[in-house]
């Protein structure tokens, strides 16, 4: 049974974390919102688990750090300077960032670096998704993080290889391109697809996820998963052996 | 048996028109290419059928009612100016103009409309077409005729409600848009996607066109129709009495 | 605000309703299970929602005669005499009846038929549903409401066009039939796609349900629509305005 | 440059082979339907491809070994003797038996093993697809080649754990099933989606031909590839590295 303290405790992950903590057997350390005490969590928990905000992230690597104990950060949003800041706490405690904690993506991600990998540049690949209506930013983290499981198929680089938000005279598909696509409405849990496109066929990988208590429920497996392990930054591939 | 001219000839499009016209039992009066004659063209003709360019859309109604013939134009990418032109143009001859000739699609339009008016503004709207990698705009015409379709259910103005492309921090959807994203990608002739989403529910229609044939048949069925018809713009819904 | 009682208030339906009931600023007038007292019940109710066993049927339409209040039906797996006795008690009170309660699956099946009388029988209709693992029957009471849609839309009879769960050397497809194909499988609250496969094109119509509450809150809905209705036998088109 | 007989050469395939037999800068050695002379088609081809039909499918073997040449064999419907006289033909000349030679479809049922031994028995495996209203036997050769390849992942035998056309009273799904559904309808050329549905997630793999080319150039390409290999059974997966 490990001790697991919550930041970003109020929002809706924050509640369905709370249920797969107890689902599992494990027990709630606590939570902290915007601006509390992190370091105090921290001394009270055998690991962190974070969806919070980016601009939260530094403090809540160094009470880790402080702590000694391991973090998994959900939050989504983070860009250079955070993934910097991540890999310096990894030398400290495990770490471990996703995009999405869920065991159905880690594995559709697996999948796609096969494909794109087996498939060549030859298919063009697009990634679709869509979320509910109060999502803020688009592509979802999700969907970056399956477009870097095609990068990595392909030995490239996604970030000059993206093309999102198509509107307006594009001009032909650009060679090499990954396409990403936002769709939002309704009360949708998450969905993704990674479509390879051929010359006249097409393959297509999909999840769908019903609500996010599989989301709460992976997080809780992966921040078990990370208590006793070495410093490091790990990925949900690692939790489920892949 | 009716003589039809096709306004860019040379196209795939173009092939397709000319096997269609066959299929159909019609007559080929001819075909012209950017810059050629389409007045003399137009002469020898019982209709024209212009799949083109938005710069050729001029002359090509001006040679339509040069030659007192209907024109049904398939031509995608128009503007305001265009479109006003085509007004003009209908108070001489019979104009149909629209994005998309196939049966299914038209069908698709009225069933969208039907839809977005019954569900009201609740259900979040959301539109995503797929199309071959050499598509140089986006959306398609047929998204943007589907958005239409969807704006005229909701007694709503399309422009001022579209959504197209989100990428980056979109904030919350906003209340009553229409949104559109558009994938690229193989040879894909065209499939679109209405997705209507209200709380815990979703209802979507879709089409999907196996090749670009569907697109000529329709175009020929479409402009036997208008050859006799009092001069007024006309649309795909017509044809088929819906 | 109305006073609505619940026949069969103990299972999952029953706890749906408890909610939706709440959610749309309604009072629980009370629930009966096997046995209980259902004029009672009725008494202290302004309209009744009964979602028990076809046995109980006959039982609970004298509750709401002798009341003299509406009774809305959502038991499913009714024979021929559960339809007279329906026909019976629609000459004393209001009495609506249905094979599913969402909004989205009655819009549909309302386009459905739309469709299937547009297109006509050159268009091949599949109908196609899934569910989760624990689903007993097959196709769904959903898919067989749309089915009726569709041969309602052709001007058919439903029963001697079905052609339900294909397997082994079943030759060409039937002309004018209407296919129904069941897939089980987790925890999928109820997906069903009506596919119109014409030459070269296919229009596809689908309703997806995130969870069983939409069922509670379209039969809320239609319960308190039906206060205050001349006696006469109802669908959920009619209270949508269909 | 390889001299490629056709069995079977009439049909739709036929001349598709035809076709990309010429788009691959190969030879057509020629082409024979039923009862015609197979062992001099042999004699003067590098290999053959076999397109026709179970009956024929003993004499095309015994032509292959009698001229010494590899046979690729796409016939589907093949039962237990025809796969005990393919492995005794192996013993004599290369034989790559197949139910579909698409790139697209090979890699598929790579991912779909793969999906099926990470997941493990908890995911529930439902495989649907469809196809043009002229097919004559359901499910596919398709279906049941991804079928073989979840039952691979998995570790188990497909024949007893099938699930085949769902209809009437089922009772619950079996634990460890793998279920199949057909659907037929207008001209679509092949489309296969395997579902894998776990508690509150789903992951969809799917495959889809925009027409029959797919299926020729790949059997071509498989064909080729035989040309100066050991005696021995292959399948489309040894021909794409998988």
């Amino acid at each position: 049974m490990a001790r697991i303290g919550i930041i970003g405790s109020e929002g809706r992950m924050g509640q369905a974390l709370r249920d797969a903590i107890a689902a599992a057997g494990h027990q709630l350390a606590g939570g902290v919102d915007r601006g509390e005490d992190v370091a105090r969590l921290a001394d009270g928990s055998d690991v962190l688990v974070d969806f919070s905000a980016p601009p939260a992230l530094e403090g809540n690597l160094h009470a880790a750090i402080g702590a000694g104990i391991p973090i998994l950060i959900g939050t989504t949003g983070l860009e250079a300077a955070h993934h910097a800041a991540i890999e310096n706490a990894a030398r400290a405690v495990p770490v471990l960032q996703t995009g999405n904690t869920s065991l159905g993506v880690t594995l559709l991600a697996h999948l796609v670096q096969e494909a794109a990998a087996r498939l060549g540049p030859d298919w063009d690949i697009e990634i679709v998704e869509m979320h509910h209506r109060m999502k803020v930013d688009a592509p979802s983290g999700t969907a970056i993080l399956l477009g870097e499981a095609a990068a990595r198929g392909r030995g490239i680089d996604l970030a000059s290889h993206t093309t999102s938000g198509r509107h307006g005279h594009t001009g032909a598909r650009a060679a090499g391109a990954i396409g990403f696509a936002a769709l939002r409405g309704g009360t949708v849990a998450g969905e993704h697809s990674v479509i390879l496109a051929g010359d006249q066929e097409r393959i297509t990988l999909s999840h769908s996820a019903e609500n996010r208590m599989i989301f709460a429920h992976g997080a809780v497996k992966g921040a078990a998963w990370l208590i006793g392990k070495p410093p490091a930054r790990y990925s949900m591939a690692e939790v489920l052996g892949l």
